[in-house]
This record gives structure tokens, C-alpha cells and sequence, in this order.
């Protein structure tokens, strides 16, 4: 296997997302850069294990940093943060990428291409909507659970769709040597909309009533309130002129069925005091609501209720 | 005092709210018939307890029973349970009631009145909205902390609004020997309404974000978040053709901000364990709107989580 002439990747954020794809990255033959917090120093002794269902294997040996400034520039620079972190990213972005590399956002939420765009210039934003259960268990421990497709699309300004670019196909060719289904999006916006439909009800509600998603599913109350609640998302989508069709909500639901018992992530800040992605999974979404001359009451109702439980902490 | 003139009270329900009217009305010379629950043994040995804003005070010797059965017709029942145990009243009711007594429904929500009128026949039906901050603090030992007002209107079918009664007049007479101040309403369906503006969101949310009236009332958007529902349900009211004014919201915030920090009765009952008044509360105003061809998405989402976590426990 030749990997001189595969592209490097920078993980910035090696969690339960991050960690995960890049780990397949590594195990594909690609040249991986795990930026750590607090794992730091036993990711860079012990390296990573990834328990999935997919298959287990280990990483006895990572390209670990502590700090962004000693990781080399890459081709690609994966932003796999949790939101609430990404005012760090304007200081520190720009130098990690290569001339011609680009910038791969899997985060939740809604206008954060948008903002990495503004400090990286011309160079190329994606986002990815990652459809995962994984959690981490412990330091440099991952455990996947179910699913890990990625929906990809290309970020324009101005709400614009980008269509299926270069640089997504080539990342889709990255992602798919190392095992991971890519969806081509044409229109990033309606991706992140599509993956909100799902975030918005089962990461509010999880917080809210304690609940795992199938604790949500089970009670017929609950689970009409995650039906409205991704109707309203639909109804909020159009308002901000993308479209999602009627359908998608019961995909949804089915979906949500066939999943196991899962403790959605934000639920896991919560009771880890940590702070929650509010504004970017809520706040921005409801902010382009309004924006359009259009309301979400229930959409707003979670955002005043987390914002409550998340400022309580 | 001539107290042999005087009307008997039978008191269903000597809660924080039941026993602290009851034990007024003994202590301005009624007769009262005090029916308990596991606190019988107790009461019957060594009276009530009342630690009140207006002046403490004890009864050493109050009428205590353990079973209605046992209980001498009286001139005024007054239902103070819950509703979550109005099933109980039907089989009971009826016999307890002198000929020309009362029915006094002293319970939060809707249609309490209209299940209770169909057992008594032509007795007739007042309710009383309980504008009161108490809390039972252990057996036969109340602690009335605020307030302490009735608004207090007779029932008729149909939502009828039955004017200022001669039943009333005399109620209100009773209730102000023992010190208790009573508004009268010319329509029980507004008064009912009002006291839903202020129940609704402040049982709901202390329950849902596990908070007392302060903490709801610190953080801007649960505040907003209050507001709004207080508007949600004046707009349900007028869908019902019950008029509340619009500045109702704000007398009902100052009147929140004006009090103590206040732990509500659906919020102790969630904690103990004990079934909540989702039903009265939420999901009979919530019946009453969409059958008005009107809806509440707040109140519905409100009720949605409600049931959740009534029903989880």
C-alpha cells in the first residue's frame, strides 16, 4: 500500500466522532493528526481502540498533540469539536491547512460553515452530517454502536447549493477507503436541516425528560411531540426556502425505531456538565426561522428550556 | 359567639390547602369535619399545626377522619384532594351533603365542576381558585407562606357564567369570619381560566425543568419562556369565549416576582412520587382549545412532557 500519495488528515476534536473517523483513516493507510484535550497523554502512550460493530481493532500507535500549533499542516483538517469550543478555531485554523486542503466540519447545528469560512478564506468548506451512535467509554476508547454514513456537501455562501464538487468527490473517495458510506449532497444547507429534523426533537427531549431515545419512542405523548417537533423543523426548512419532503419525518421515526436504546449527546454533556450545543443546534435553526417570517413554538420552547438547564449547571 | 347557627364544613382533602381553610374556619367557630389520608392517626391525637404569615396557631382537637363514610352530612363539602383522586368522589359524595348544602370544588384545572355536578344533582356546585402559597411540612403541620384569596364562582352548565349567587354571598360570608378574603366572580369559567395563566406554566415548567418560581423567573428565556405560555393559554381562553385581558400576563409576572421563592404543588408531587394533575390541568384546557378549533402548541408540548414523566415514575 502506497500512502505517500494519500492526503493527511488533522482531527481536531478526537471524540466519540472524531476519534472514530479518524482512527479508520489511520487504519486505511492515511497519515492521521489526533488533536487531544485531556486524553492527551494516554492516547499518545496507549493510542486508540475502537470497539465497533463493524469490527474491533486497536491503534497502538497515533500521531497525538495536545496543542494545535505543533501539528503539521495537513491536506485535509477535519473540525469534529464540540460547537461551544469553536471560538478557538479563527487563531488557529488557518495555519494547519495545506495550500489546496481543505476544511471538513462534522459538527451539529446550523451557520457553522459559515463562520469557519469567514476565517479560511478561499479555501474550500464541507460539512458532514454524521449519522453515528457512538460514545466514547474512556480515554483513547470508542465504542460505535450503529450507523456511521456521512452526508457531505460543499458550503457556499449565501444559502447557495454547490451541486457535487471536486473536492467532495474526493473526500467521498478518502472516506470510502477507509470504509465510510458518503452521501453526495447537492445542497449542504438541506442536509443540515434533514440531520436537525432528527437533532432538534431527540437531543432536546433527551435533556429535557431525561430519556433515552427509546424511553421517547415508547410513550405515545412523547412520541407525538418528536413527530410535531420534526414537523416543525420541516415547516421552518421551507420557510427558509429548502425543502424537505413530508415523508422524511416517518423515515425519521423508523429509523429512530430500528436504533438501539441510544443516550443521544447531548444528553451525555448534560449529566456530564458540560456546557450543550443550544445556539447551534437550536438558536441558529430558530434564529433563521424567524428570519424568514416564520415561527417554530415548540423548536423555541426547547431552546428557552435548555438554555435554562444549560445556564443552571 | 353563637356558634350553633353556624354551617358545618366537611373539609375532602386536609392538605396544604384543605386543612390551612379548614383549620381558619374551626378557629372562627365552625364546625369542621376534617377527612385524612395517612395522616389520620396523627391529626386525631394532636390536631393541625398552622405556621402562618397571618400568625400561628394550633388546634389541639379538630373532627379528624379516616373514612368519608364515617362523616356527619354537612351544610358545605369542600373537595381540596387532588384530582388525580376525584374517581373515589361519586360512590361518596352524595351522602355527605346536607338537604340546601354545597359542593365547594377548591381544585386547579378544567371541568372539575361538570364531573361533580353530575353526582350531586340539583346541590349546588361553587368553585374556588385558591390564589395560596402552602405546603404541608409534615403530619397535621401546614406552613401557609403567601397569599391566601379566593376567587370563588358557582357552576353552571354549558360554560354559563351563573352571576353573583345568594350560595356564594354565603360562602364568601364563612370564609371572611375566618379571615379568608374572597373575590367573586360573576363567571367560574374565567376565574378558572386566570388561575390556568398562572398554573399552567408555573406546574409545568418547575416541574419539567426542575425549578422553583424565582429560578424560572431569573433566567431570561424560561421567563420568556412563561410569558409566552401565559399568552398561549389567554388566546385558548378566548378561543373557548372566555375573555381574559392581555394585561393579565404581566399582573400575573409581577404578582410571581412578588412572591417568595415557591417550590409549586405539581413540582412536590413529581418529587414524592405522587401521580400529577396532568389531566385537570393541562389536558382538559389543552381538549377544551383544539375542541374550540383552536390550538396551544406550548400547552400541548407542556402536557406531551408531562405525561412522560408522569407516567415514568
Amino acid at each position: 500500500m502506497n500512502t505517500t500519495i494519500r492526503r493527511s488528515f488533522a482531527i481536531i476534536g478526537s471524540g466519540a466522532v472524531g476519534g472514530f473517523y479518524g482512527a479508520r483513516l489511520q487504519r486505511a493507510g492515511f497519515s492521521v493528526h489526533f488533536l487531544l484535550n485531556h486524553d492527551y497523554p494516554f492516547v499518545r502512550d496507549n493510542g486508540l481502540r475502537i470497539d465497533s460493530k463493524d469490527g474491533n481493532f486497536q491503534l497502538p500507535h497515533v500521531n497525538a498533540y495536545d496543542c494545535i500549533d505543533k501539528m503539521p499542516p495537513c491536506d485535509v483538517v477535519i473540525i469534529a469539536l464540540k460547537t461551544v469550543h469553536n471560538a478557538i478555531l479563527p487563531q488557529l485554523l488557518p495555519s494547519l491547512i495545506k495550500p489546496n486542503g481543505c476544511v471538513l466540519v462534522l459538527q451539529n447545528g446550523l451557520g457553522i460553515e459559515q463562520e469557519i469560512a469567514k476565517v479560511v478564506g478561499t479555501t474550500h468548506v464541507l460539512g458532514g452530517l454524521c449519522f453515528i451512535c457512538s460514545n466514547k467509554m474512556g480515554p483513547g476508547h470508542i465504542c460505535h454502536l450503529a450507523s456511521g454514513h456521512i452526508a457531505l456537501g460543499e458550503y457556499l455562501p449565501n444559502d447557495q447549493a454547490a451541486g457535487i464538487t471536486l473536492s467532495m468527490k474526493d473526500l467521498a473517495d478518502d472516506f470510502t477507503r477507509a470504509g465510510i458510506k458518503i452521501n453526495l449532497s447537492e445542497d449542504l444547507n438541506i442536509a443540515r436541516w434533514k440531520k436537525l429534523v432528527w437533532n432538534i426533537p431527540y437531543n432536546g427531549l433527551s435533556v429535557v425528560l431525561d430519556a433515552t431515545t427509546d424511553q421517547l419512542m415508547k410513550n405515545p405523548l412523547s412520541r407525538m411531540l418528536v413527530k410535531n417537533i420534526m414537523q416543525e423543523v420541516i415547516v421552518g426548512a421551507a420557510a427558509c426556502k429548502h425543502s424537505i419532503a413530508d415523508t422524511y419525518v416517518q423515515e425519521m421515526l423508523d429509523y429512530t425505531d430500528s436504533m438501539i436504546s441510544y443516550k443521544t449527546s447531548m444528553k451525555i454533556d448534560y449529566d456530564e456538565k458540560r456546557p450543550m450545543e443550544v445556539e447551534a443546534i437550536f438558536g441558529n435553526p430558530l434564529r433563521a426561522i424567524v428570519n424568514a417570517h416564520s415561527c417554530a413554538p415548540r423548536i423555541e420552547m426547547l431552546y428557552q428550556e435548555l438554555n435554562y438547564l444549560d445556564k443552571k449547571k
